[in-house]
């Protein structure tokens, strides 16, 4: 039997799952899509998911990625229909952007180059905005996002983040930072006449890959800096102790949204691939 | 006993309401600012609430303005709190941005000079994005935008608007619209690694005061053209006819957002309200 690797483009609202991976007698996004690409393919057992950044339970995706290999016969015949079947039998809270056979050599988990997460706060007094509240968490404080932009430099770069990381044995925490930056959501411009909403602000931040929490541990440790109750040096002075430090807030999920995974050039995706498995990174 | 006229400015998600309008056993948006004004103002009595635009259940709202009367010696001790206070006792759904004495001769409803409200659809095959699907119609078939726009253009002015409303005895249904337009929503200038979100579009609509199911009405017609059901002279044969149409669908609540009510400077408040009053125009 022939297999067909496809990529799965994903978006979801975390909101009403255990999480990304299957377990037992919980509602998760893995398990809703695996028992969903069973029902359109007629395959006996649900085909297993390879995912690109296994999120946490309540964390929501915009930009997920994942492989499954499944029978090449079983693929032939709905290339063209896939995505919308899934469309008419997923629930409204998971959907398939995409599903085409994947390039050679191409592993979701393994062959990413980076993931790009994005972290969402209403710091206005008067809540958030209600359309919003589930995907923004509200800070009663007022923050700074310049001070946070600043605190953030320091966490550039390639670093061990056993800090910001729950430690896991025989795992490196060694991490490349790409970018990380606090920007404030203004409205749209091109509505000139609309009334002030909420005050939030967003952190943008990419890395080779993610140890687990570790984008909400980031997040905890500026947000203390941007309310002023820590000082602008704090969390790279916490990031060079190298210590799980209990001073680190991890902020509640629901503020984060997985939204991008990039892959480098198709001739390029097996060798990354191999390369990211050797070097035994726990690529999330 | 003096009373002092406060002006309030709303937010809500309309998804777990029954409306704007207080009804017995129903939660409703009034009921519930109501009974946190009588908690916070400790009113024996919840205060009565006169609102811009009256929305229907699983409507929304990001600028929704309402005034109360409210005693002087019970509103003096909270000027500075009321906001804050309101923020920690309303549900999540429901804010409160702002609450100030209002200026002399307002009135939320009669002073009102335009309402804006916003219609988002998603016309993406595989389904609207998770985290928007609360305010967001999922509409099945491609839209062509630039139709809609060019069929939208007969609707707008001094019309009556009797095909697109429920009839009301004794209640004109003359009414003016400045604006109509339809716009692709695009993804994040500023974020250019951004993968493609599910294709979305915005139906924004101004005008004087609207009908009962007014703006779900004129979006349904809209959408039979932006799908090349009917051709784009449709609508304003509709509107000239003069007769409700059971062809024109009454669109669903939930992609209906009331953005902003625009009011008159201080000066013209009270005569704005006089003249409304008096042309008898139920101005919702």
């Amino acid at each position: 039997m022939t297999l067909q690797r496809l990529r799965l483009d994903l978006a979801y609202d975390g909101s009403a799952f255990a999480g990304w991976a299957r377990q037992p007698d919980r509602r998760t996004i893995q398990g809703v899509v695996e028992d969903a690409l069973a029902t359109v393919l007629r395959l006996p057992v649900p085909p297993a998911l390879t995912v690109a950044g296994r999120t946490d339970a309540g964390v929501h995706a915009r930009g997920q990625v994942a492989h499954v290999d499944v029978p090449a016969e079983v693929w032939e015949p709905v290339t063209d229909s896939l995505v919308d079947r899934l469309a008419g039998i997923l629930p409204s809270d998971v959907r398939v952007r995409r599903a085409a056979a994947a390039s050679p050599g191409f592993d979701a988990r393994f062959s990413a180059l980076t993931r790009r997460y994005l972290y969402r706060v209403c710091d206005d007094p008067t809540g958030v905005d209600p359309l919003r509240r589930h995907d923004t968490l509200w800070y009663r404080r007022r923050l700074d996002v310049h001070r946070m932009n600043r605190a953030a430099r320091e966490l550039v770069g390639e670093h061990d983040f056993a800090a910001f990381c729950r430690r896991r044995e025989g795992a490196t925490t060694m991490r490349r930072v790409h970018e990380l930056r606090w920007r404030r959501v203004t409205p749209d411009p091109s509505l000139p006449g609309h009334p002030a909403p909420a005050a939030a602000a967003e952190a943008t931040v990419v890395a080779d890959a993610f140890c687990h929490n570790m984008v909400r541990a980031l997040v905890g440790a500026l947000l203390a800096v941007g309310d002023g109750r820590r000082p602008v040096d704090w969390p790279g002075a916490v990031l060079r102790a190298g210590v799980r430090d209990p001073a680190v807030q991890v902020m509640p999920p629901h503020g984060l949204c997985l939204e991008e995974i990039r892959y480098p050039a198709e001739a390029e995706l097996a060798v990354r691939a191999e390369e990211t498995r050797r070097r035994r990174v726990p690529a999330d």
